[in-house]
């Protein structure tokens, strides 16, 4: 009965290949009758891109964790093709849930399959409008090193990173969620589970399985307070328009939890269960690991499967990356959608940056480019100038950059671990870069020449943002790279451009009045047709931006 | 018949799988019994790695490149799995060829098969014997980054580029030979094709193919005596101990001859009978293309068959690569030894070149850094400083490096496409490099502290190379990086090390008298326990070279 319901339900994609004589229109009778009797299980409505969640109760006994299976298709009224299989799981007491997140609006009805007849063949119908004003989807990857949400609008990633601020209890971690509010931030890494590590002995206050601390575990058990928890904080951080980046494994245990060190069956296990859990959020994003190769306890053949599993668990395949500490992983991975690169020196020079674009032809996240702070690491104790000064060679090169803060503090409250509020000087600056980078074309910044001439970011012809560095110049005379043969783009003379000074650490704009005009002058660049030159200070960390005059464009 | 023989006569392994009943002894007795007809079709006699070809008459009839197919199974006496498939092929006036390069000393049989009686289940044996002083085998990767020679001799490329200067007559080829006999260089790149460009408007003597030039080709019938004067020059280099990198394809032909824009057939066939001819000369390198991105016909696939064609055909495994212009080929795939790239920018600066090792975890070798000259091409009119720095810089980060020269001449002879001689300044300090790579440590030079202290290149504890590139030091104050965790090397207080300053530009090496001692002075440093310094003469391009003391080695 079961299968035969499932057939006459699913979704006529599913239908036709399973019944190839059976008539379409006959199908569709027997469905709508069938949906007639339909039982709400959930909400009756729910935005694109929003949450909804199927609630059944089922068995208690054994261990639901691991005997019980459940699914739910949802099936779009418009298209067979969009339909969606998620995977349920048991949320303890009784209780079981589906999550879905509607990738397009308009009237859904879905249907469930369990190995359990209560919970199997529950069906229900329900209607999808359009995303709220703050609600843009999730990201995915465009123009193959760029972001953008679901719904076009670009993503330009400004990350940070805090690993457990979300192990911290609620009244740091409230204040976290303060901070990020006020903060440039639209990205925050953060691991599921705990931290052991120098300035990190707290017990976190709720553990993922059942058990004792530190290290008495039913690891057949999740424990759903723990993860109630972790999708309440994701939650806010959707509800802040910030992304989570959810670090699935982490080194930093070296057994006293044994987190690191599960076996392979668990490890799969915690995986479906965490993307049953959470890939209904749409600000998810999934980091298989923080510093995979620092856990050595794991293969590389261990991280391929893992990323098989969360690529093939989640419906949605929201972005999903692997994170190193000295051995990089083979990013050209085919479910690996971005790289996601611990590597400082790379944002010292965009001439460095730029060379993991051309090998991955992804876009390229520097998660980790050591932190502004003052501890005693050499990867923890960079100057507010420096870090921004990475930020900058990382955004000329076409590829984005991530924060982090490290100043000791007497309770060892350190934002790249615990969260609470930022003491440093780079934040506003970046806040400062993020101005800069949602005014950038949405295409993203590309490099405009990009083995010759690094400190040259932008779009060809249209816009360019010339970055100084460390560099001090008095005066830059205009002068633009012709763009590489093959791109179909040309510059040309009497293109006209306005230009604006940055300074990106006093975080000021200063227009140019003048508007300057092209013309060639080597077969390599064009400059001012009066060879003009902009006045700088002479002072370190100044970019010049220069726009296509709008009186000038063509088309 | 010719099934049986071939079951019987086929090297044991082959015999087991096809026969698993029949003993091994009465096998034996019948493979002597058959030998003891055997006939001589080639030498007696040939050195480990060196070339024995099976010469028969054959078929001249219809068209015996296409038509013809024969091939030679070689067998080892010691070792059934040693045995190696080589591919025949027609040289022109009924004769037929199959080239053997033998890997392993000591007693070799062989038998033919072809789709022609005449060439089908000929048979022979040969006496391998030790191969000569100069003659250490083909070259193979080794410690992931490196090279070494078949037997076991590090090769620590030092390359050079004429496109086609084996397509400019005997004088001027002969010069070349004599130009490289006295060059450091121990690999050259060169094309099968000829090449029109600037400076290349002279038409080659032989072409690939039967017809008319400049493109009336029947591309279904190679032209033999071609052939036969690249292999005399790939024998010349040989003889040099030189490296032929040989480029299969390019983008310098804009369809003038065609052999740009062959059909997928074409370019198969191609590719197999060049393999056929050339794979067993030992000093072979396989190169797909010269900028294989710049050759728009072809699709990513078409390359990526290529790659398989070649992998496959050669018996030997000769190294195999693919240099782009603009767009980086991936080099994660399988069937490539070693990363062929084109990038100056990458070895302006240890810190970037270091990290196309960490993504392709594969040799890195810049076969185009621009080159010295003055050429009005940016890519054409370095200095001769500025050549010998990169050089120096991508030593440095533990990869390979090319060189070019490109000086304007009256009659177009520029040593980058046509060879002749080398009128430039770097080739000297080129050679005072070669020197010291042959003083380097057999596992070969590695990064110390790959994205903190990329001036650092050698073998923690053992051997440390430091440039300074273009900065300008008075003094050096010893200090070495703690080797990375993890790879189990330990520097500690009291290793003793001596040190030699080199001017790699004006190529002296200058012994300092004292030996220094270290101590930590940090996480992350070690250095002289009296803190003493290294003076230097404040110019450029100077390095400092410290070797651990003799005396005080362990083990």
């Amino acid at each position: 009965m079961n299968v035969l319901v499932q057939y006459i339900l699913g979704c006529h994609g599913a239908l036709r290949t399973a019944r190839p004589t059976l008539s379409l229109s006959i199908a569709s009778a027997i469905l709508l009758l069938l949906l007639a009797r339909s039982q709400v299980y959930g909400q009756s409505s729910v935005e694109q891109w929003g949450m909804l969640e199927i609630i059944l109760k089922g068995p208690t006994n054994g261990n639901p964790f691991v005997d019980t299976r459940l699914s739910a298709t949802f099936c779009w009224d418009q298209a067979d093709s969009a339909a969606v299989e998620a995977e349920g799981f048991y949320d303890g007491d009784g209780n079981y849930r589906v999550r879905f997140m509607p990738p397009q609006k308009g009237k859904w009805r879905y249907f469930t399959s369990s190995n359990r007849r209560e919970l199997d063949s529950k069906k229900g119908e329900f209607e999808v409008s359009k995303a709220s004003a703050a609600n843009h989807g999730p990201v995915h990857v465009t123009n193959t090193f760029h972001f953008s949400y679901a719904d076009g609008k670009p993503f330009k990633q400004l990350g940070t990173t805090c690993y457990v601020w979300n192990h911290q209890g609620d009244v740091l971690e409230e204040q976290t969620i303060k901070t990020l509010a006020s903060s440039p931030f639209n990205k925050i890494r953060f691991c599921v589970f705990p931290k052991r590590y120098n300035w990190n002995s707290n017990e976190p206050p709720l553990y993922p399985f059942e058990g004792t601390p530190p290290n008495t575990w039913d690891k057949a058990r999740f424990n759903p307070a723990f993860f109630r928890h972790l999708e309440k904080r994701v939650a806010a951080l959707r509800d802040l328009g910030i992304e989570a980046d959810i670090i699935l494994f982490h080194p930093y245990d070296e057994g006293h939890w044994g987190f690191d060190r599960m076996t392979a069956a668990e490890d799969d296990r915690y995986l479906k269960y965490v993307v049953s859990r959470l890939a209904a959020f749409r600000n998810v994003w999934w980091s298989l690991a923080n510093e995979y190769d620092f856990m050595k306890e794991k293969r590389e053949a261990d991280w391929e499967r893992f990323g098989q599993i969360v690529s093939t668990n989640d419906p949605y395949h929201h972005l999903l990356s692997i994170h190193n500490g000295q051995r990089l992983f083979n990013h050209t991975r085919a479910w690996i959608t971005h790289a996601s690169i611990q590597n400082g020196s790379a944002v010292e020079d965009a001439g460095r940056a730029v060379l993991y674009r051309d090998v991955y032809r992804k876009p390229i996240v520097f998660d980790e480019v050591k932190y502004e702070g003052d501890i005693p690491k050499r990867w923890g104790n960079l100057s507010a100038e420096e870090l921004v000064f990475r930020f900058w060679e990382g955004t000329i090169a076409g590829t984005y950059v991530g924060h982090g803060e490290t100043y000791l503090h007497p309770s060892d409250v350190l934002w790249w671990s615990k969260g609470g509020v930022l003491r440093g000087q780079s934040p506003a600056r970046l806040a400062f870069l993020r101005q800069v980078l949602e005014d950038s074309p949405v295409e993203g910044i590309e490099p405009i020449d990009k083995w010759q001439n690094p400190e040259y970011g932008g779009q060809p012809g249209k816009y360019y943002l010339i970055y100084f560095g460390k560099a001090q110049p008095k005066e830059w005379a205009v002068k633009l790279p012709k763009p590489p043969q093959g791109t179909g783009i040309v510059i040309e003379d009497g293109m006209q451009f306005r230009a604006e000074v940055l300074d990106t650490w006093n975080m000021t704009t200063t227009s140019i009045p003048q508007i300057f005009a092209l013309k060639k002058k080597t077969d390599y660049f064009y400059g001012d047709k009066d060879d003009r030159r902009i006045a700088l200070p002479g002072r370190p960390y100044m970019a010049v931006r220069l726009k296509r005059s709008v009186d000038t464009l063509r088309r």
